[in-house]
């Protein structure tokens, strides 16, 4: 039995399993300050046994086995989390070995080995939510690097007409800040939830998003990428796919753009596959 | 001792060695036609022994092991080259067993053997000359994927003020239609080469590589971003490296933007290290 936390800007998911057919329990609850949040975390898991924890946790987060930060979130917007050792707080709440990946790269490798994405070796989970994120497996292990992918903040070019700013705090008309859950709130002025089905920003949103799908296709070259977040159960991945192929204009072959097999729980489920893998 | 020849688009290069301080033997002539090509490294070879041959060559090519067409040149603006079976004729005329990448994924595992990238597992080179092209190393292993990258084709921002439409015949201005250098050639009326260090050229080629760069970045997470090719050898680092920071704004950590430690040489040294490698 394994345990997997998913930690998410807004919220947090646990679950104790086997396998994503075999959960025994899962709960959520809102994201908090870093002491409420692990409060609640430890009581769910109090009531359970498991093996290990894997982590799944918004970035950025220190990945790198031999750093002394290793597992602590850096440098984030939320105040109460910046610094803070997220993988040493719950070793000690939890008495147990912690396994960590960012949200995405728990949710790649939940879909590799349960999901859309199993018998692959090289592929792209990517979130389109309130932000943009993705994971990346390559050759069958994950995609780390010098910290790990943002690619939620690629330079796109901005869409003939579109007058909006862009709403990333960073670098104001990136990709997040053109065509993030928050951005199209920004845009047009109301939840993108709220949005018919035949609104403009629907067609707008697509054609950024297959902007960003072939800078990352061309780069990554991945065998699939798997879209999942609140925005993509809007977009229509037929349209999606059409702009990509107008962009490639034939020249080369595009991966497969499909939903997570897993919905929601890709994350969270990933983070039990991290727990479960054999010893490092 | 082992053989490794580098097709270039324009050029082959052909040499036998041991490693990067140990060529017994070099030779390079224009690329003609496959069979004037094949015949020139025929004769080169013939008068070498060695154990195998590795393969550093322009793409697209196929590299999926599995696949009936392995080896193989796929579609290439090159008519002569479409379809050329380019492993089995080497295979054939050399009588011994062929390895291929493409050049820049040779080139980054001659820099990850013998150059800039010793000790590097995740790390990006990229040739900015007549065309662009990207070769990642993750893990310690080549990425591949679907085929292989494609980078020199991102989708970024045109300048404002730019009027250039671009020169990319598959996309116009992308990457490569906005910076490589047939595309300088067009847009000044003269070769790079030609171009004094003060010309407006350098430093709007300077903008447009910083945004390819970041976008790599982003989506890679490279230790390292090793940048050769010939009009690498005439844009500032220095220059460059403020701009890339400068666009992500303290977002991020950048990692170091080095010249290849082996010159011109990255892509046949790299072929010959991966002819060295141990019997897969």
């Amino acid at each position: 039995m394994f345990a997997g936390i998913e930690l998410g800007g807004t919220k947090t998911v646990c679950a104790v399993g086997t396998c994503s057919t075999d959960l025994v329990a899962r709960t959520e609850f809102p994201t908090g300050d870093p002491v409420a949040t692990l409060r609640e975390v430890a009581a769910f898991f109090r009531q359970h046994t498991f093996e290990r924890v894997g982590v799944a946790a918004f970035g950025p987060v220190d990945l790198r086995a031999s750093s002394k930060t290793y597992g602590h979130i850096l440098k984030t917007p939320k105040e109460a989390w910046r610094g803070f050792d997220l993988a040493g707080s719950l070793r000690t709440a939890l008495c147990t070995e912690i396994r960590i990946d960012t949200d995405v790269g728990c949710a790649a490798l939940g879909e590799m080995t349960w999901g859309a994405a199993r018998g692959l070796q090289t592929f792209l989970y990517v979130t389109i939510g309130t932000g943009i994120g993705g994971g990346a497996y390559v050759n069958g292990h994950p995609l780390h690097g010098l910290l790990h992918p943002e690619m939620g903040h690629l330079i796109i070019p901005r869409d003939p007409g579109d007058e909006f700013p862009g709403s990333c705090p960073s670098h104001v008309d990136c990709l997040e800040g053109l065509a993030a859950g928050h951005s199209m709130e920004k845009r047009w002025g109301a939840p993108p939830r709220t949005l018919p089905p035949d609104h403009a920003a629907w067609a707008l949103e697509t054609r950024y998003l297959a902007t960003a799908i072939v800078n990352w296709l061309l780069t990554l070259s991945p065998e699939c990428i798997i879209l999942g977040g609140g925005i993509m159960e809007r977009i229509s991945f037929e349209a999606l796919r059409a702009r990509v192929l107008e962009l490639l204009n034939d020249y080369c072959d595009a991966p497969p753009l499909v939903r997570p097999a897993l919905g929601r729980d890709s994350g969270v489920l990933g983070a039990i596959a991290l727990a479960a893998q054999s010893p490092l």
